[in-house]
């Protein structure tokens, strides 16, 4: 973003040129299985098979600050985890139609960035943008649809069976890291070991690919914005197995998140950091890692086995512990 | 609404508990097309022949106010003006996806009651409810994305030529008088000649039929959001062609109008009842009527002729004088 006098405000534009700057942060080459694009009452494409749909809105002061927002990485952060629940059908990504409200007085590099962002991880998915909407409001709001396409039958979470190894494709709990290092004040460009987790924490990087290639062997999978608490909790109970998680698969992936927690010690957090890297990687989940359960023989590359899949009062166990799910909640209801 | 003292807030009942009765609210029979509706990560459909997806945003404060605010309106709003859009490019309704921010002591009653309007308009235009998500938010945030199966080729705005006959299918500019006479303090209830067209305003009604009967005769098709003079304006830009009105026609759809802006008279508004009414025709667009262009020997039942494309300089002209859009923009740079 400028700081200078002269930032150029959505006021000063107006919509019809707010939609243009934005319209030309999309790339400029045709687009395979987009008929008509971005400009008409509707866009028109061509998906193979079943279609996929989802849809999630990020708002500000909710699920992201001002102070901490980078534009570029908001906008990559909205495609992904929206792309994130498409790919976790075992769906090729297709395309994304985004709708944005802000103030009047927001300076228009912000939407441009955003943009740039979306537009990026749409195209590391292999997705287009489909179109979008503009609107006035009273705080930023970014509403993402994704959609894809389905040559096969879907993933759902349902389909684990007793003797599934657990596997999990990504990283998980370094968002959770992030943001707690944001909240203790750890700026970006700080430490820079630290950075790594921040950035997961601002814009998450889902392998897509990974989600697809388990989806011929998958019984069921999940994207993971809620932990594994929350997350493989859904999947097992939708599944009707216990999933026991294996205490050293889990203690390699807290490793590296270690610097995090004694950075955070350092600053006076209590508790032992093992036990806080453990902690995010049980119920940390903005990552967008994905959860699947399938016979362990069928384990594709880029994925690791982290439990195995009972018969038994469905759930997640740790050492024979029930685990509870610590999803984040909009609401103080849940809290 | 309640106005008891015991309103059970989104707050009281938690994320979880709020989306349960949300989906609550859905019918319950099983939908054609819809192979994995709400639950999963995402849902799965099929649509026939190509995909038509178009999204859109209202924004409390900027498309509604809440004093006015009757949920169950908003409701049928929020999904109506999204599958006009996709009835629009000639294509048949197939599905809907809603995502609602509000502010945590938002009675939950609201957002049923906001439920049950989307849904009765999803049903009555043949789509379904694929899914949707809740986030709190500083103010209540209704986006929509709206999907359409498409078996011919696209109605898109540029097909107008010249010879054809510009037609209109529903009501024009009783939106745009609702709108006035509320901002005039005019409660609904208040005078029964004035209520019908405050509920346009408040909940439009397009008739998809109509659009899905003109598909296969239509040169060009637009939904009228903006009124004549923006949106048959951008029909005949994007074709290249001069849309000249026809003045009787227009009186024809003004005289609805003449209480309204008697009333208006009677409270003060300068000018000529008649001419206000004639303005709300040409520049009110919110009652989502389909304007096209078409050969004048095919129009269908439901359809009026209200003018004719000429070979000229693009735009849309009343006797000879240019119209020109006054379109409504979210930001002050277009006033």
């Amino acid at each position: 973003m400028t700081t200078s006098d002269s930032v150029t405000t959505l006021d000063d534009l107006g919509e019809d040129g707010v939609l243009r700057r934005l319209l030309d942060r999309l790339p400029r080459t045709p687009t395979p299985g987009l008929l008509v694009g971005p400009g008409d009452d509707a866009a028109v494409s061509a998906p193979s098979g079943r279609l996929v749909s989802t849809t999630d809105m990020l708002v500000e002061g909710e699920d992201f600050r001002r102070d901490w927002l980078d534009p570029r990485l908001l906008g990559i952060k909205a495609a992904a985890q929206n792309l994130a629940d498409v790919a976790a059908m075992g769906a090729t990504p297709h395309g994304l139609l985004l709708s944005i409200a802000a103030p009047g007085d927001t300076p228009v590099e912000l939407l441009t960035e955003l943009m740039d962002g979306f537009a990026a991880e749409a195209q590391r998915a292999g997705a287009a943008v489909f179109g979008g909407d503009l609107s006035g409001g009273p705080c930023i709001v970014v509403s993402v649809t994704a959609l894809g396409s389905l040559t096969r039958p879907p993933v759902l979470r349902s389909g684990a069976q007793p003797g599934d190894a657990v596997v999990l494709a990504g990283t998980i709990g370094h968002a959770a890291a992030g943001l707690e290092l944001l909240f203790a004040r750890v700026a970006p460009g700080e430490d820079r070991t630290l950075d790594p987790v921040i950035e997961v924490q601002r814009a998450p990087s889902p392998d897509y690919s990974a989600a697809l290639r388990a989806a011929p062997v998958a019984h069921a999978m999940i994207d993971a914005s809620d932990g594994l608490s929350g997350d493989l909790g859904r999947l097992a109970v939708a599944s009707g197995v216990r999933a026991a998680l294996d205490r050293d698969a889990l203690e390699e992936l807290a490793r590296p998140l270690l610097p995090a927690a004694r950075a955070l010690a350092a600053r006076g957090a209590p508790g032992r950091p093992e036990e806080r890297a453990l902690r995010w990687v049980l119920d940390g989940g903005e990552d967008h890692g994905f959860i699947a359960a399938m016979p362990g023989q069928s384990v594709p590359v880029g994925w690791v086995r982290i439990g195995t899949c009972r018969a038994g009062q469905p759930g997640v166990e740790l050492d024979g512990t029930p685990l509870t799910a610590r999803a984040f909640s909009h609401f103080t209801g849940d809290r």
